[in-house]
């Protein structure tokens, strides 16, 4: 599940409910990585409250401040019992350079076989796809020298997700990052609205606001590969969907599945 | 020509060079309209000096205050002279409440018939279309409410025109307004850009910025019709081409032309 950023933690708590519910319910056992964030004590005490308002059995907070305690068995042991494991926002440069390779993004790669569920929220979303953007700016004036990226922990395959899609017009940033290479599709994630990845291939939207899916298989062509860095780049035939709650999209036809399958297929969020 | 706003006068002057080349060069006779601005006067005097200095033969402002004025032959007789109309920014809703319907807006009409040329900045661009975007807020954030729309000068058909697109965020309100009609083609333009209208039913894009086509045409599934105003839309299957510099688009099949023919055909302009 990976969440755009600023997901309600006071009302409905849509987002944070589904996750909870995803990880077993009364049975969850939430792991919280806030090692994004500077401020992760915080960060780690208030989801761990909201977890345990929100019913889950059991929370803990790992705390990892470096690449040797991201490699220690007392964090492999504590995500061994988990069903879940939520990583707050933060850095996504901070997050990926202590977890990167280590014995717990292992341990988190062996907690999704086993039918556990991964949360991201901002920095944490964004580290799930195999590439992920580190930094970039946002505005929609396209310029190819707009986005940086680097290696994320490859939960997801085959994609490349931004946060706080709308709220910082980042959709030049993530059109830059498929127009090169059109096998990833961009999948932009506002704030407060979430996109459920499950092991179908399928993406599934809650939340408030949407989720953009940019496909650039179909473009006939682009100057992306000789415009200078500081310059405005060309595109054409880009596919843009934008999903809201309760909408599918299949990320192996590339097209969107129909919205009342959704509801047969999920009462159960439906009724909560 | 449809000018997204802010197009540059000072420097190279690009997008008003090629105005003035169209409209004739050494033999151009431009008539501005200032009607769209607060400072009309400071406005017209402004365009008609770079005007002269690009080398036009004889320029003109044409101040009409009204609908009445508009409708003066000392106006149209104006115009009958003209080989361009230049009309500058402001406030949309001004210029087509003052112009739409009077004798005025038939000139132009006529101007564009015997082979003259009209240029719009900003407020300007958008009356070209049959149906303009009178107010609406920016931002990503799409929501189905966010746009207003009014029928304008209808000098270009099925087109629906956007201005300072990247700079104030407009896409939202764009596909807002085709995602519900998909007859027509969004075209967002850039500041300091330009897209040119043929009578061949081709647009050509010049200057710094882009221009983005929106082509709702194969949508499979809107929630347009249904959605509460208020909440964000979903839509699915649009598609989105990003053109710069030289890029040419033909309206009629609704698809790009190659780059390399529109360099052979308009060799005028790459020489000056």
């Amino acid at each position: 599940m990976a969440i755009g950023g600023a997901e309600d933690k006071i009302k409905k708590r849509v987002i944070l409910s589904e996750f909870t519910r995803m990880a077993g319910g009364e049975k969850a056992r939430i792991v919280i990585v806030p090692a994004a964030s500077m401020m992760p004590r915080e960060r780690g005490d208030l989801y761990a409250s909201l977890f345990r308002e929100l019913g889950a059995a059991d929370v803990d907070v790992v705390h990892v401040a470096n690449r040797p305690e991201a490699n220690s068995p007392l964090v492999v042991e504590c995500l061994e019992r988990a069903t879940g494991v939520f990583v707050t926002g933060g850095v996504q440069l901070r997050l990926i350079s202590m977890l990167g390779g280590t014995e717990m993004s292992s341990s988190i790669r062996a907690l999704l076989a086993r039918g556990g569920v991964y949360g991201g929220t901002s920095a944490g979303a964004a580290v799930i796809s195999s590439h992920m953007i580190v930094t970039g700016r946002g505005g929609l004036r396209v310029r190819r020298g707009m986005v940086d990226m680097a290696p994320g922990l490859g939960l997801v395959h085959d994609v490349i997700i931004d946060q706080h899609f709308s709220q910082r017009g980042r959709l030049g940033r993530l059109i830059a990052s498929v127009g090169l290479n059109p096998q990833f599709l961009g999948v932009g994630i506002d704030e407060d609205t979430a996109a459920i990845f499950s092991p179908g291939g399928t993406v599934e939207v809650i939340g408030e606001g949407q989720v953009a899916v940019l496909d650039a298989s179909q473009v006939t062509r682009t100057n992306l590969d000789i415009v200078p860095k500081t310059k405005p780049f060309s595109i054409v035939g880009l596919q843009m969907h934008l999903l809201t709650d309760g909408n599918r999209f299949n990320l192996r036809t590339r097209s969107a599945e129909d919205p009342s399958e959704v509801v047969r297929l999920t009462p159960s969020r439906k009724k909560a």
